[in-house]
């Protein structure tokens, strides 16, 4: 038995310090996401500062943070057989999720994401999706996913073509096997992209949905959370909304949990938080605790990341759950 | 003009955070530099925990150090052209660092550095030396090097073979250019290895000596600095001696300069602050600096190093030594 399955871009971090200029300069808004192609990456690339390469990925990060948990947990993605996709397949199995997607041998590089950090703490991404367009339903392997209670699925998988095939594959096997699926709606730009999509997913695909607050307002294109909120009652079974410092709201029908978020002492970086806190709500979802309590753990989750750069756990989130959370 | 040229060997440095017991079940001492095989590299790495790749390298550091002051400054070492070879030319040049060695099209891969941190912050590190034993005389631009107020070289070279070669034809062409040479004895485990050789480098090959405390007293053989003070006086032109956070001694002939360390906040992470105190140091002996100064930047520049980590400066020094050194 699995506890989750995550599919995502199999992406390394490329981290560098910017000012605000060379943002300006390069017609990035400060705070995006920005696909960009290979000879885009090439050049942004070359005219930014030192980097600092971690493997990241929005569901790859979830996934390590559900096995820091103590969670079973298997990603599928695509790398190149190349020396980050070498770094990436290590620091997965290193941080304990089985990762066995066939590497690509021709073809596109490796995914980067090469991150801007401003001296205000944003972040701004520009990503090269590479070899994650490689990405397809054979990649999906259905006895793992009849396997795991969850398959949960990252929104940026809309952008490489085939991978949205591979997406909706998942979905069929996990619900032919009697088991759930859940969807991030992953940033904002994202919702602008697929917002038809994404809705008509959430009609019975999706059965957990986690979005921010931007995110969200996005979706039903309204200017208020509340607003938001009474849309989303009912839309999927379970909506897992987090607000930054105001905490998370949960819904599940006419349930509804507000849970305040836990204290930090030092905001550091604010990548991957999300990421965790999916990490702990799914976590707890597949080992049937109530909503609060998986309100809680993922809460706890996205705090430990938030103290620290890089989006994946440093310390063992399992170990921090049993100080903390009273089960 | 250039200010200095440092050759050394090309490193991107994995770091990995570990446990006490990890090091004693792989037979590793603790804070110290192991070479390793491409084997032992392979097996030690798929055993490790996450990592983070940052470029590093001793000469490597000092060099990034030299840019950020403000100086011209070259680097020379070898890289494979692979990733991790672009990874490492990207971030001497994206740090301001002229870096045109030939890279490697065949044989082994870039250098990399499996470097794992104990609870405790110590570092012991494990070096595959990769395309840095390739590294030989004909890499040796003799152009550069007679343009370079001094070429700065470190001690690890001698351990890829045909590297020595480099080693000595770099210092015949700087002395025969009328320029001064320098060398870090780099660890005492190096100094352990190539004893003889170090101390007949510095009767008359090597201008300006770099060592740590450690490394002085296991060079003559010594138990007390003061006596190993007394043995380096006179033995090269200039000697800088590194102490921690007893600050450094420097000295010249019968001049002897004691300097207390720059206080620090908090010391994260000790590497790469002897690295940092040689491009201090360097940087001001190329631009004429009277010696107290030169260890008051040497000094400055460490302590930035202190302060976060990875081994290569986060701010400008340049602006550092503006806003606290009278010159």
């Amino acid at each position: 038995m699995l506890d989750a399955v995550c599919i995502g871009n199999a992406i390394v971090d490329v981290i560098s310090a910017a000012e605000p200029e060379f943002l300006s300069r390069h017609n990035l808004v400060p705070g995006s996401m920005n696909l960009i192609d290979e000879t885009q990456a090439q050049a942004l690339y070359g005219e930014m500062g030192p980097g600092r390469e971690i493997s990241g990925g929005s569901a790859g990060n979830t996934a390590a943070g559900i096995a820091s948990l103590g969670g079973a947990c298997r990603f599928i993605g695509k790398v190149h057989n190349d020396e980050l996709g070498d770094v990436f397949t290590h620091d997965m199995r290193a941080a304990g999720v089985e990762f066995t997607t066939a590497h690509l041998v021709a073809g596109p590089a490796t995914a980067r994401s090469l991150i801007l950090v401003t001296p205000d703490a944003e972040r701004t991404m520009n990503t090269y999706l590479g070899a994650c367009v490689e990405l397809g339903p054979d990649d999906i392997d259905e006895d793992q996913i009849a396997r795991a209670q969850v398959t949960y699925m990252e929104g940026y998988l809309w952008d490489p073509p085939s991978a949205k095939d591979a997406f909706r594959r998942a979905i069929e096997i996990a619900h032919g096997a009697g088991r759930k699926t859940a969807l991030t709606l992953s940033d904002s730009f994202c919702v602008d992209r697929y917002r038809q999509e994404f809705l008509q997913l959430m009609e019975g695909d999706i059965d957990i949905v986690f979005a921010n607050e931007d995110e969200l307002k996005s979706l039903y294109q309204v200017d208020s959370f509340d607003d938001a909120l009474q849309r989303v009652q009912g839309h999927c079974e379970i909506a897992a909304l987090t607000r930054s410092e105001k905490g998370s709201v949960i819904v599940r029908g006419t349930e509804v949990h507000v849970i305040d978020a836990m204290p930090v002492d030092r905001v550091v970086d604010t990548t991957g938080a999300g990421d965790l806190y999916a990490a702990g709500f799914l976590y707890g979802l597949a080992r049937d605790y109530d909503l609060k309590t998986c309100g809680l753990i993922a809460g706890l989750a996205a705090s430990e990341i938030l103290s620290h750069y890089g989006a994946r756990p440093e310390v063992s989130l399992k170990k921090l759950v049993d100080e903390h959370i009273a089960i």
